[in-house]
């Protein structure tokens, strides 16, 4: 198709997130090249579970780390959460269903070759380290995002 | 204008539906051809209150279907709901100005003509039957979502 | 660039409207024309917080102008909100990196001539007097939003 779309991943949240890759996973098998930048709560789907750390961190910083989600399996529900009684509900269905998890679309966002991009001015808000991110992710500025927005058919806000 | 509008409905929330379902009215009247994909809560929306049914369902369908809005009337808001207090006052501010409901804006939408689309991957994971939607909605794949989106004007996710 | 964007204002909280904000005066740097339509609680944004009156309002008015944000500084966050508490430890980060107020990135976009404009139904509904809104902020509707984000090389509903 030689077309373009831009996701713009603002909200951490599981069920978001999951529609988010759906799309971007969709998009590839069509042809279409895919950007995802990731902002503010949106951080949360690509840090690496594996990764996290206190080096080097302000107080506050430490603490921000340390209260949130700790990559794609720990984001919450946008509704129904109701302290994780929603979600566990949600994947009960998504298991019945054999619908694969959100790390299954997201690894399958990574092999596909869909641009991971993560907002400069939040990783450095939120005192995020580059190596607490999954590899593939690259730190570019509002203006990078934005040439790749406005050069593409289609951008959500998600 | 001979232009297209796509729309992903993705929250189920009351003010939302009531902003897109103003859109949609709205571009119908300027000749824009105008799509709307319901997807995840998005789904509420089209649920016709009148038939609701547990048949052939999971118990984890069962609940969900039963702990959920059935139709637009039931939305919460996005913000402010406090239970359904701020709805009311809500509800009491657009009574007072004499405008529509978001009953009146869905049967608008419905009979101009915007194409109501449901996302066949939530229908499936969500348990929900074809007849317990809308007669208007359609369940396609993300595929065919992503082929209409690409070929729009502009597309909001909301 | 010769780019034009447009941004749907409809959530009313500190972080989405960051983001925005950042994207509009980011935008405005490289040359891209840039419109903001704020509707619902998008609306609380461009409230003048010097300017609140209960002239000339109905009693539900009145309660919902007192009951909620007067500004930018009393928007919640959409997310760890916390009472406040979160918001304040988001604020102390962004000190700490010396990363503009969300007053400061306004003040900026007003300056750089973002066009402000606010949804005439929305302000109808919550009983909001042109005077309560920022000088800048030129009432339209949805028909006129309409033209201008169908006209526009990307379109976010924020």
């Amino acid at each position: 198709m030689n077309k373009k779309m831009n996701l713009l991943m603002f909200s951490g949240e599981y069920d978001k997130a999951l529609a988010a890759l759906l799309l971007a996973n969709t998009a590839k098998e069509l042809e279409v090249d895919v950007t995802m930048f990731f902002a503010f709560w949106g951080l949360f789907l690509v840090r690496d579970p594996e990764k996290a750390t206190s080096d080097d961190k302000t107080l506050y910083e430490k603490m921000f780390g340390m209260m949130t989600p700790k990559g794609p399996e720990e984001l919450p529900l946008s509704r129904m959460n109701m302290a994780g009684l929603g979600k566990q509900m949600l994947l009960g269905m998504m298991e019945d269903d054999k619908t694969p998890s959100l790390t299954d679309f997201l690894n399958g966002a990574r092999k596909k070759g869909v641009k991971f991009y993560a907002c400069k001015l939040s990783v450095d808000v939120m005192g995020f380290k580059e190596d607490e991110l999954l590899p593939e992710v690259e730190v570019i500025t509002a203006k990078e995002y934005l040439a790749d927005a406005l050069a593409s058919d289609m951008q959500l806000f998600i």
